[in-house]
This record gives C-alpha cells, structure tokens and sequence, in this order.
C-alpha cells in the first residue's frame, strides 16, 4: 500500500476519476508531511481508511463513504460539486470547491475568446479561407454588443471583468442581486429585463434544480433580437444540465440563435451522432475549458488543511442549502 | 459639383479609396460648417481645387497634389501612412495619421482574439469537431507563454495592456526602446534577446525601408523553441511588405513554425492560388483586423482641424524622418 504515513498526520485520501497518470505524478509532490492514500493505485484496493481526516474526491466510489466514516473536511476535485451533492450516503461535514487563480484564468481564456470569436465572426472568415476567397468583413465593434453573464461567482466576475477591458459592454445576473463596481446587475425577480438587453448570453451557473434545464427555448426566445448581431448568441461554460439540448439544436435551426460556443453536456463525452457537432456557427469544446489542474489542486488541498488544522476558517465552502 | 460650402471657410478635399457608397454616407453628416469635396463624386472630376486647405487621403489620385497645391494640412485615410509616402510630388505639410478609440480597440479585439486561438489550440479542436471526436486537450496557461509585440505605437501598446489582463506574459520591442509599466521592453540593438523569449510574436510595425521584410527565415528561426507552446506562432497585423511571405510558407512546412496569423500581405487581395491559403495551423483574415471606420475618421478630422484653426498643435503627427 502507498501509504507514505511520516507521521501522526492522517494522510489524505485521494479518489480523482481524472487521468490515473497525472493524479500519481501530481501526488508525488504534494503532502509531504502527511502522505495519502490514492484509490486509483491498486494496491489500495482494501487499505483502512476509517482513520482518514480528509478526502480529495471527484466521482469517487459508491462505497467510499461507508469505507471513510470519519472525514472531517471533503475536497471537491473541481470547481462545480453538482456531482458531489447527489452521492448517497454524503457526510454532513464541511465541502471545500476548488477554486484556483489558473482555474479561473484558463476559464477567463475560453469565455473571452469565445465572445471575440463571434463578434469577429470566425467561423465566417476560416469558410472563407477554405474556399481562397477575400471576404472583408465590417461587423459592429465589440462596445455595440452587450454580453450578458449569468452566475456571479469567482469565474463570472473574472470572465466579467476581463470582457468589459476588451470593449463589450458587460452585464450581470445572478440569483441575488450582487453589486459589482462599473457594471449593471439583476437578479432572480429580473430576469426578462436582463435577457432583453443581451446580445451574447455567457452561462457560468452552478448546477441546482433551479438552474437544472434553465437555458431553454422561453430563455433564448427573451434574448435581444434588434442587437448590432443580428441574432443572439449563447455560450455555456457551467453545467451540461443547465442546458435544454434539443432547444439549443432547434434554436439555432430556426435562427432564434446566431450562434453557440458548447463546452458542457447533458451527457459527456456528447454522442457520435449527436446533431450539435455539425449545426452552423456552433462551436464545441469537450469541457475542457478549464481543466482542473492537479498540481494547483494539490496546492490549495494542502493550504486549506493547513488552514483547518490552525483553527482558521476553510475558504470557499459549499452552502448545502443553496447547492454550491 | 456636390460641394456644400457654407461659410468663407475652406471645404475637405476628398479622396478616399474606400467602399464609395460608405464614404458618401459618412460625408453627409460631416463637416457641416465647411462642406467637402468628394473626389469619388463624378461632378467632382473638374473641380476647382486650388483654394483648398484640408486633404482626406487613402490612396489618392497621381495628380492629386498639382491640382491642389495649396494645401496645409494632409490627413491620412488609415493608421499607416506608407502608402502616401511614396506618392511623387507628396507636398511638405504636416501629414496626421488616422488614432482613434474604435481602430485602436478593434485592433486589440483581433489580436488578443488570435493569440488566444492558438493558445487555445481552435483549429485542433474545430477538427476533432469536424470528425465528432471528443479529444480534451490540456495546453499551457496563458501566464505560461510570451508575447512580444514588436511595435509599440497606440495600437501595440493597448494590444500589449490587453493581453495582459487575459494573462499572457508580455514582453515589447521597438526601435528605440519605450518605458512601459510592468512590461519588459527592448530597442533595436537588443532584437535578438527580445526573440530568444518570445512564443508568439505580434507584428504591428508600421512600413518603412527598415521594416520592410523584417519578418524573414532569419528572425523566425530565433524565436524562442523550448516555450510551453511546442514551436512559436507569428501573428501579424501591421503590413504585409514588413513580412517575406515565402519564408512564413517554408517556416510551417519545415516546422520552424508551428502556426500563424496574418490579416496583411504582400499584395492584396491574396491570389486564389496562394500557398498560405491551406496551409496546417495559418489563419487568414482579408485585412479586416480593424477597418477604418468612416464616421470616425471623419470626426477625427473635423476635430483636429478645429485645434488646426484654435492655433493648438496637432496630434499624431507623421514624422518624416521615421517614415511614420
């Protein structure tokens, strides 16, 4: 068993369905003092681990919390923990999200390049190439087009921030009203008024049943239509779930949307013959906007207990009551 | 002749080889209290223009400066002035060059948009889109790659403010060096240690003999070859003469390359035949990076020519002796 137990520390307990070679690598560095436990390492397989103090899980095994009935503190592996919040059997101790500057800047990257992609009307420009033809494009500048972002958290707001330098204007919703310097906010009761002025809708929402199917066919209807695009555009980096897939498709196909940018899915990895892969001015990534990156991961893991074990209050933990 | 001369004050002269239609539109709310004569008017062709003050030129007619050998100022259709330096019997009179918010900005929208593309990897991942293969990729951060923009006028250093608040480490170089808060910069005696750190080179140079085919097999070859993007990228939006396109096409093929970005070339428009057109990792843009937009090109003018009359200096002057 790859227990490297240096001292009294209880050694953390790791169970990342993410690349098993990366996890390893990463582990090799990371909690020097304490050791851990890696689930994905066979020898493993039956190791005790009702001692354990912490957990760094990511989809882990259906059994893991019947094996670790004394967890203190459980570390989501990514930034959303919609997944977390359905395993049966879930302790109620504190859940600590990743939240991570490299997280966050790599998802700053997708979401601002996938807004300029649109406005500089990219895919027009790369048929354009394939075909050899000089094809000048004068489309509106990005101060014309309103990007309205849904989900005010640590990655909304960067995403927020970083698209207003670049000349869009910007605005927010969020299910409480969140009061963010230079930028106009709405809340739950505003909904219609917000998606009435945007032009580019970029959905950064947590997965709740209130969020769950919350990109809908009535949602894109309500999006600006008289905008300097001529159609509205939607770009979800959040949750798969939070989107209605078929709406997506047949929004697009009616021209109710100019325009998509997918990252996540109902059901990932998405289905050979799923129709998004071929719909006009649609973009897919394979969620991965922003990949967990497992040396920053072990770094904020080791932070937080160090904090913990000070007496110190964890940062960025889960709100059960409100889902993330 | 459409000249609408109100006053005693002297009309624009007019010659734009712009989209005719467009600058008609723009002239018809501009320079109320003076009037304008547009060359691109047949009513025009014989007009009397010996008694004009204020030139408005991209690309203008070979007789130009005979049939009007009065004027005070020139102003500058386009950010670059290259092209009305090599114009026969061009008069010895301020010449201002075309500086506004919009050119500036839409500039910075294209290259922050293309250095984010192929850090990004777009092209890999559209053609896993093409085939529905779901194929994550895991590249460097920005933080983790170089940019050196090699001109630092208004648009290399707001294109260099921008990218980095999306993260990129950036680096700047000019002929003679400019000091730039937080931001390494070099001069033309330090070329050498300004490539051996750059991932991505942006090219926003203006066209003169020293700039013309500064982009060559030579200065590829010593971009930097162990960054965390596997080869250097070259992205360039200044001039297509400051570029020696058949090296860019050997630089790919032979990998001294591993991508670029081009909006300007030799001659434009590019010929169907082009090898550059197809080749792996190269996006080609018809010169549409930042269009000039003529409303503003008009209100620019109309303002400098205000500060003309007040007596107060005007701005962005062409210096002679640079060539820009």
């Amino acid at each position: 068993m790859k227990t490297i137990a240096m001292s009294a520390k209880s050694p953390v307990l790791v169970d990342l369905k993410f690349s098993p070679a990366t996890v390893a690598k990463a582990l090799e560095a990371a909690f020097a003092d304490r050791g851990s436990i890696n689930l994905a390492d066979p020898s493993s397989k039956g190791a005790d681990l009702s001692h354990v103090d912490y957990a760094l899980l990511w989809k882990p095994d259906a059994d893991l919390f019947k094996r670790a009935p004394n967890l203190k503190v459980i570390f989501s592996g990514g930034a959303g923990v919609d997944s977390m919040m359905s395993i049966a059997g879930l302790p109620d101790i504190p859940m600590v999200r990743f939240v991570d500057r490299s997280l966050t800047t790599r998802m700053s990257e997708w979401v601002v390049m996938q807004c300029l992609m649109h406005l500089r009307d990219v895919q027009g420009h790369l048929r354009s190439q394939r075909q050899h033809a000089w094809a000048q494009q004068q489309g509106p500048e990005a101060a014309d087009v309103t990007v309205g972002v849904m989900g005010l958290g640590v990655l909304g707001c960067d995403a927020a921030a970083k698209l207003k330098v670049m000349g869009f204007n910007v605005i927010g919703w969020s299910r409480n009203r969140k009061q963010i310097d230079g930028m106009q906010t709405f809340d739950a009761g505003e909904l219609d008024a917000f998606l009435a002025q945007t032009d580019i809708l970029v959905g950064l929402l947590p997965l709740t049943p209130e969020t769950t199917g919350i990109y809908n066919a009535s949602l894109f209807s309500r999006l600006r239509r008289d905008g300097a695009l001529s159609k509205p555009v939607f770009i979800n980096a959040g949750r798969g779930k939070s989107q209605v897939q078929a709406d997506i498709v047949s929004a697009i196909r009616t021209g109710v949307l100019g325009g998509a940018s997918l990252d996540v899915f109902d059901v990932e990895p998405l289905a050979k013959g799923d129709p998004l892969w071929d719909l006009e001015n649609v973009i897919i990534t394979p969620h991965d906007s922003a990949v967990s990156e497992e040396k920053a991961l072990m770094r904020h893991v080791e932070e937080q207990i160090t904090r913990f074990e000070r007496g110190e209050p964890l940062q960025h933990l889960v709100d059960r009551s409100r889902g993330y």
